[in-house]
C-alpha cells in the first residue's frame, strides 16, 4: 500500500492555495518578483521520514526563519549563561520593526528581534573570525540542521544590503551598548548573509526536526546541539517567535515556530514533527498567509499542540508470521497519534501487495486519538485494497466498525489467540522504537536502518 | 516497600526552606501576619495520586492563582470566541502593577493581569446572576477543580476590600470601555472573594492535574472544563502567567504556572503532573521565593519540562505470578520518566514484603530517562531492603549494573524465558493504562480501581 | 470715533464660521444637542475692556477649561511645593485620554490630564471640607475668576455622571496610590461638577485675563491667586495644556491655552490679553475646531506671541488741550503692540465728533509693530472721517504717509513746537499707565476710572 | 561710576562655586580631563553689551547646545514647513538618551534630541553639498550666530568618534525611514564636528541674545535668521529643550534653554537676555550641575521669567545738561526693570567723576520692579561715592527713601522744574531707543553708537 500521509498534505496545500489575499515583500526586487503562487508544505517525522507537497523543490531564503537556528549555535558556542547576560528571552509585546530593547540596560529583548539576532549572529564561533569566517560559519551550521549543504543567494543579499539601514541602525544600537563588539556594518552584512542561505521546505523541515529532536538531525544522526539549548531555543520561540502575535499563536497553533518575510514559516513540536511551509504572500505583520494557515490546519487535524495530552511515542510494533498460512501479524504497543501512527502506516507499506493475511493486533494499544484513528482505518482501507484479507484483534475497541476500501466489514477478534488455533510458529521481530535523541550508543539496529531509508528518500 | 517519591518532596523542601529571603505580603494584617516560614510542595499524577510535604494542611488564599481557573470557567460558558473578543491573550511585557490594555480599543491584553481577570470573573455563569449568585458559582467552580468544597476567607476578604481601589480603577476602566457590564464596585466584590477563596497545597496541586488532565479532575473524574478550554488555558499560561518573567520562566522551568500574593504557585504539565507549593516570603515581584524555588527544582530533577521531547507514557504494567515459585513477575511496557516510573513504583509497593522472588522485565522498555533510571534504581533497592531477591530482564541495557539495598549485585537476564525455565503457568494480569484523559466509557477497570485508591488518600 | 477692535474681532469669526467641519461631542445629549452653528470670540485687556462678538451670551459648561483655575487655587490653598509632591507638571507625550502616570510611583503627570485635574480638585480648600463644600468653594473661586457669580448646568452635569467610570477609574488608580485621599466616587462627583460650571466666552476671557494679569482680576481688581502660582499655571499651561500637542500649539500659536468638550478654548499671554473662544465642533482630539482657528488668527494678525520680542507696554499717554485753538494734543510715550495701540484707540474714542483739530504726537514712541501701526492708521481714519483735522509729529516716520478716511494726505511734522507756533498755554493732563498687576498703593486715580468705565462695560 | 552688573554675577557665580556635586562627562578623555572647576556666566544685553564673570576666557565645545542653532538654520534655509514634515516639535517626554520617534512614521520628535538634531544637521545648506561642505557652512553659520569666527577642537571630535555607535545608529534609523538621505557615518561625521565648535560664555551669550533678539546679532547687526524662525526655534527649546524635565524647567527657570554635555547652558529670553553659563559638573541627566543652578539664580534674582508680565523696555532716557550749574539731568521715560535699568546704568557710566550735580527723573517711569529698583538704588549710591550731590525726581514714589552711598538721605522733589527754579537753558539730548530688532532703517545714530561701543567691548 501507498501510504496516505502525502495525501493530507496535498488537501492542506490546496485548501491554503484558495486564500489569494496577502502579497510578497516589496523592498527588494528579488522578493517582490517572486511567483505570488508558489505554495509548498512539508513534515518531517523524528525518524527522519520526510513528506512534502507543492512546490517542494523551490528555493527561498531563509531571512528571519535563521534566527532560531544561529540563536541556538550562539547557545552552544558561548553557553547558555553567557549569552543571556546579552540577549533576553522576554517577549518585547511590540511590532516587528520596533526597537525593542530593555529600557534599563539597553540589552536586546530576545533573539527573535532583528536586534537580537543579529547579535546573536555575532556571537557564533570563535570571536577571533573575521566576518568572512563567521559567515562561512553560520551557513556551515545552517547546514548541519538541514542535513546537506546549503548555500546563499548572494544577488539577493546583495539588495538586501541596499535598504540595510534599519538594521545597521540596531547593530549600532547594540555596539553602543557593547552587546555587539565588532563593527555594526560587519555585523549587518553578516546577519544579512546569513538570512539570504537558501533552502527547500524539505530542508526547512528537517531543520525544524533538528530542534524537535533535542538537536539531532533525525537524518544524518549528527547532534548539531545539546539538548538543553534545544530546550531553551523552543521556549523563546514559543514566547517570542511570532512578534507580537505569540500569545494568539501559541494558543491557536501551539507550536513554537518562526517565519521569514520570504515567506517561509516553520514549527517544530518537541519530539513529534518538524513542518515547514512556504508561500510570498504576506500578511501586514509579515507572516506568510498561507503558511500560517497551513501549519494551522496541520496543528488542527493532526492534534499537533504543545497542550496537547502528551503524544505517548509508539513504543514497538510487532511483526510477526505465521509459521504455516504465511499471514501477517503486524502487533501495535503503545498509543496512537500522528507520530506513532505514522511509523505503523510505514510498516503497512512494507507488506507486498499480495493475498496474504494480515491481522493488525491493537490489544497493546492503551489509547488512541481521532488523527490516529482515522490514519489506521486509511491503512486498514489500502492495504485491503492490496488484495489482504484482514483481521483486527481490538478487544478495547479502538477502531469501531472497521471497513475494507469497499466498505466490506472487517472481522474483529478478542485475541491473537484466538485466531492462532493452533500451537503455531511464529517467526517474532518486534522493533523497539528507542529515543530518538538518546545516545547513538542505545540505537538498536532496526533505527539505524529506518534512518538510512529515510535519509535516501529525504534526499530524492 | 514505600515509594520514594514523599522523600522527594522532602529533599525539595528542605533545600527550599535555606533561602531566607523575601517576606510576606504587607498590604493587610492578614498576609503579613502568617507564620513566613510556612512551607508546603504537592505533587499529583494524573492517575489522581497526590503526593504532599511540609505544612500541606495550611490553609492559604489563592489570590492570583484563582484566574486561570476562573477564565477557564468564562471560556467554557460564554464560548472561546466570545471571551476573546472581551479579554486579549497577548503577554504584556510589562511590571504585575500596570494597567495593561490594548492602546486602540483598551481590551485587557490578557486574563492573567487584574484587569483581565476582574472582567473574567464578570463573564462566568449567567449574565443575569447577582453579584452573590456569580460568587457563590465562581467558589462552586473553583471546588470542581479541586475536588471538594472550598470556602471563602471572609475576614480577609473584607480587609483586601478596604484597599481595592487600584482594582476598582482597573474594573471602572474595563468599565468605560464596555468590557465590564456589572457595576465596578460588584466586579471588585466579587474578584476579591473568589481571590480569597482558601485551599491547602494539596487542594492546589489537584486543580492544577485537572488543568494537566485536559479538564477533568483526576480525583472525582468531573469534566470541569473541555479539552479546548483547557488547552487555551495552559496556552495563556504559558506566554502570561508569570507576569513579566513569562520568557524566563517558559525557559527555566518550562511550566504553564499561576502565582498568588498569598505566597503559592501552581504548575501545570500537560498529560503529566500538576504541581502546587505554598511559601508567603515573596521577591519583588510578589512570587513565592521558595515556591518558585520549589518548582523549578521539580521541573529539573523530574525532567518535567514542556520542552522536554514527550514524556511518553507507561502504556501498560504486566505482573504475573509464577504457578509454582510464586514469584512476582512484573513486566513493564512503555518508555519510563517520571509519571510513568511513579506507576511503576506505586505497582513495587503493592507487592508485600515477603521472600518471594520479584523479577522486573524491561524488555519492552524502549527508553527511560535519568530521573526514571533513578525511581527505578530506588524501587529495586528498596523491594531487595523488604527481603524480596530481585532479578532484571534488561536486553537493552535500561539499569546498568543494577544493585541492591547493600550494594549486592542484582542478577540481570536477557529474556523472562532464562528465567522461566520450563513451561510454567503463569496468572496474567496486565493492566492497560488507558488515556487519563479519554471518554470514561473506555477506563478500564483496572484504572476506575486506581482512582478509588487515590481518591482515598487524597482525602485523607 | 467707534474703536475697530470689534469689527477686527467680527471678521475673524466671520472667517471661523466657514470652517464646517467637526462636531459636536456626542457622550452625552446635552452635549451633542447643542447648536453646532453656535460661535463667539471675547478678548479682554489688562485694563478690563472686554471685547466681544457672534454668541457672546451663549452659555456653555468649563469642561477641562476649568483645570488650570482649580489647579491654581490648589496651588494657592496648599502651596505651590505640596502640590507638587502630589502632581507632577511633565507633559505626558501622549494622548488626552491615556492613563498618564508616572511609571515610578503613579503620580500624575500633570494637572491638565483628567488624573491630575481630579486630584487637584480634591486639594482645594480646607481639608476637612465636605464634597458639596468643596464644589461650592470651586465654584465660587471660578467665579472670582470670572468677576461674577457663576452657576452649575445640574442637569447637564448628572448626564455626564452615568458616564463616569473613567473617571472614576483614574480618582480610583490616584486614590490607590495615596495622591487622593477622599472617596473615588466624591471626588468624581466634585470634578464633574467643576466642569459643569457655565460660562459665556465674555466671562472665560476676563478668566483668561486674570491668568495673563498676575492672577489679578482686572475687572474687579480683586487678587484671586499670587503672581507666583499664576506664572507656575501659565507655565504648565504652556507646555501640558493641549495635550500631546503642545508642542505645535505652542510653536503657531504661542499662547499657553486650555480647552473644553465643550467647545471653548481660552488664552492667555502675561501681561497683555486674555482670549477666549466657543463653537462645539470638534475635531478628532476633543478640540474646537472654530476655537483652534479664532485664537490663532488672533495670534497671527495681533502677533499675540509667547517668542515674540516682549510687548512694550505704552507708559503714557499724554493728551494737551491748546489753549487758544481748542486743538486736542495726543501725545503718545512708548511703543505700540496691540495692547498698547488698544489703549490709544480708547483715548481717540474719548474725543467726540466736532471740528476740532487732532495732533497726534508720535516722537516718544520709540517702536510699532504692524498690529500697532494698523491700528493707529485706522484711528487716525476714523477720526478724520468724524470731521477732525489731523496732525501727525513723527520725527522718527512711524507711520509712512499716513491717510484720512478719505485717502488725503495727512500734515507731517518734525516736532509739536512746529505745530505750537508761539508760545501757549497747555491744559497739561499726562496719564501714567502704571503696571496693571502692581499693588494697587501704586494705582493712579485715572488708572481706577479705566477700571470703573470698563467694568461697567463687561457687565453690561 | 562702575556698573554694578558684573558684581552681580560675581556673586551668583561664587554661590553656583560652592556646589562641589557631579562630574565631568567621562565618556571621552578630553571631556573627563578637563578641570571641574572651570566655572563662567555671561550675560548679553539686546543692545549688544556683555557681561561675563568666572572663567570666561575658557573655550569649551557646544555639543547639544549647538542644536537650537543649527535648527535654526535648517527652518531658513529649507522653510519651516518643508523641515516640519522631516522632524516634529513634540516633547518626546523620555530620556536623553531614548531612541524617540513618531511610532506611526519614525519621524524624530524634535530636533533637540540626537535623532533630530543630526537630521538637522543634513538640512542645511544645500542639498548638493559635499559632507566637508555642509560642516564648513554649519561652522560659518555658528559663527554669525556668536558675531567672531569659530573654530573646531579636532582632537576632541575624533574621539567623539570614536565612540558614535548610538549616532550612528539614530541616523541609520533616520536614513531607513527616509528623513536622512545621506550615508549616515557623513551625516554622524558632520554632527559630531558641528558639536565640537568651541566657543566661550560670552560667545554663547551672545549667540543666546541673537535667539532672544528675533534673530538678529546685537553686536554685529547681521540677521542670522528671520524672526518667525526665531520664534519657532525659542518654541520648541521652551518645550523641548530640557530634555523630560522640561515641564519643571519652565516653571522654575520659564527661559528657552539648551545645554551641552562638556557643561555648557544657555538661555534666551525674547527681546530681554542671553544667558551662558559653563561648569562641567554634569547631573545625573547630563545638565551642568552649576550652570543649571547660575541660570536659575539669575531667573529669579532677575526675574526673567517668560511668564513674568512683559518685560517693558525703557523707550527713552534723556541727559540734560543745565545751562549755568553745568548739573546733569537724567531723564528716564518708560518702566524699569533688568534690561532697562541696565541701560540707566550705562548712562550713569558714562558720567565722569566730579563734583557735578546729578538729577535723576523718574517723572515718566509709570512702573518699577524689584530688580530695576535695586540696580537704580546702588546706581545712585555708586554716582553719590563719585563725588556727585544727587536729587531725586520722584513724584510717584518709585524709589522710597533713597540713600548715598553713605547712607545719607538724598532729596526727592516733585517735579523737575522744581529744581530749575528759574528759566534755564537745557542742552537737550534724548536718545530715543528703538527696537533692536527693527529694521536698520530705523536704528538711530545713538544706537549705532551703543552698538558700536558694545562690539568693541565684546571684542575685547
Amino acid at each position: 500500500m501507498k501510504t496516505p500521509i502525502p495525501e493530507y498534505l496535498d488537501e492542506i496545500c490546496r485548501n491554503a492555495r484558495r486564500d489569494t489575499s496577502g502579497s510578497p515583500a516589496e523592498y527588494i526586487p528579488e522578493l517582490a518578483n517572486v511567483d505570488p503562487e508558489k505554495t509548498a508544505l512539508a513534515l518531517c517525522t523524528p525518524a527522519g521520514k520526510v513528506y512534502s507537497t507543492g512546490d517542494d523543490e523551490h528555493l527561498f531564503t531563509l531571512q528571519s526563519a535563521s534566527k532560531p537556528f544561529i540563536y541556538a549555535i550562539a547557545l552552544r558556542d558561548r553557553g547558555i549563561d553567557a549569552i543571556d547576560d546579552i540577549i533576553d528571552v522576554e517577549p518585547s509585546g511590540e511590532r516587528f520593526n520596533d526597537i525593542s530593547v530593555d529600557p534599563d540596560n539597553g540589552r536586546p529583548r530576545n533573539p527573535m528581534i532583528n536586534m537580537g539576532a543579529i547579535t546573536a549572529h555575532t556571537l557564533i564561533g570563535d570571536p577571533s573570525m573575521t566576518p568572512q569566517e563567521r559567515v562561512d560559519y553560520a551557513i556551515a551550521c545552517l547546514s548541519d540542521f538541514a542535513g546537506r549543504d546549503l548555500d546563499v543567494n548572494v544577488k539577493l543579499r546583495d539588495s538586501e544590503l541596499t535598504g540595510r539601514y534599519r538594521n545597521l541602525a540596531l547593530a549600532a544600537m547594540a555596539r553602543s551598548n557593547n552587546y555587539i563588539t565588532v563593527e555594526p556594518e560587519d555585523a549587518v552584512w553578516g546577519y544579512t548573509t546569513q538570512c539570504a542561505t537558501q533552502v527547500t521546505v524539505r530542508d526547512l523541515a528537517v531543520m525544524a526536526m533538528t530542534l524537535a529532536n533535542g538537536g539531532k538531525n533525525p537524518i544524518t544522526g549528527k547532534e548539531v546541539i545539546p539538548r538543553q539549548v534545544c530546550r531553551r531555543v523552543l521556549s523563546v520561540m514559543a514566547t517570542c517567535g511570532m512578534y507580537d502575535a505569540a500569545g494568539d499563536w501559541l494558543t491557536s497553533a501551539g507550536l513554537p515556530a518562526k517565519s521569514g518575510v520570504s515567506g517561509c514559516i516553520f514549527g517544530a513540536l518537541p519530539g513529534q514533527v518538524g513542518l515547514s511551509a512556504f508561500s510570498p504572500r504576506l500578511d501586514e505583520v509579515g507572516h506568510s498567509v498561507r503558511g500560517i494557515d497551513m501549519l494551522e490546519q496541520c496543528s488542527q487535524s493532526m492534534d499537533l499542540h504543545l497542550m496537547a495530552l502528551p503524544a505517548p511515542s509508539i513504543d514497538a510494533i510487532g511483526s510477526r508470521t505465521t509459521s504455516e498460512q504465511g499471514s501477517q501479524v503486524v502487533e501495535i504497543q503503545g498509543a496512537l497519534n500522528f507520530p506513532t501512527a505514522e511509523l505503523v502506516l510505514r510498516r503497512f507499506e512494507e507488506i507486498p501487495a499480495s493475498d496474504c493475511e494480515v491481522v493488525v493486533d491493537l490489544a497493546l494499544v492503551p489509547r488512541i486519538n481521532d488523527v490516529g484513528e482515522r490514519m489506521l482505518r486509511e491503512g486498514i482501507a489500502r492495504l485491503s485494497r492490496d488484495g489482504h484479507a484482514i483481521t483486527l484483534i481490538d478487544p478495547h475497541g479502538r477502531i469501531p466498525n472497521p471497513r475494507s476500501h469497499d466498505r466490506a466489514a472487517i472481522p474483529v477478534l478478542e485475541d491473537v489467540a484466538d485466531y492462532l488455533e493452533e500451537d503455531e510458529y511464529l517467526e517474532d521481530n518486534i522493533d523497539l522504537i528507542t529515543d530518538t535523541v538518546a545516545d547513538s550508543a542505545t540505537d538498536s539496529p532496526t533505527r539505524a536502518k529506518n534512518q538510512a531509508d529515510s535519509t535516501g528518500e529525504a534526499d530524492a
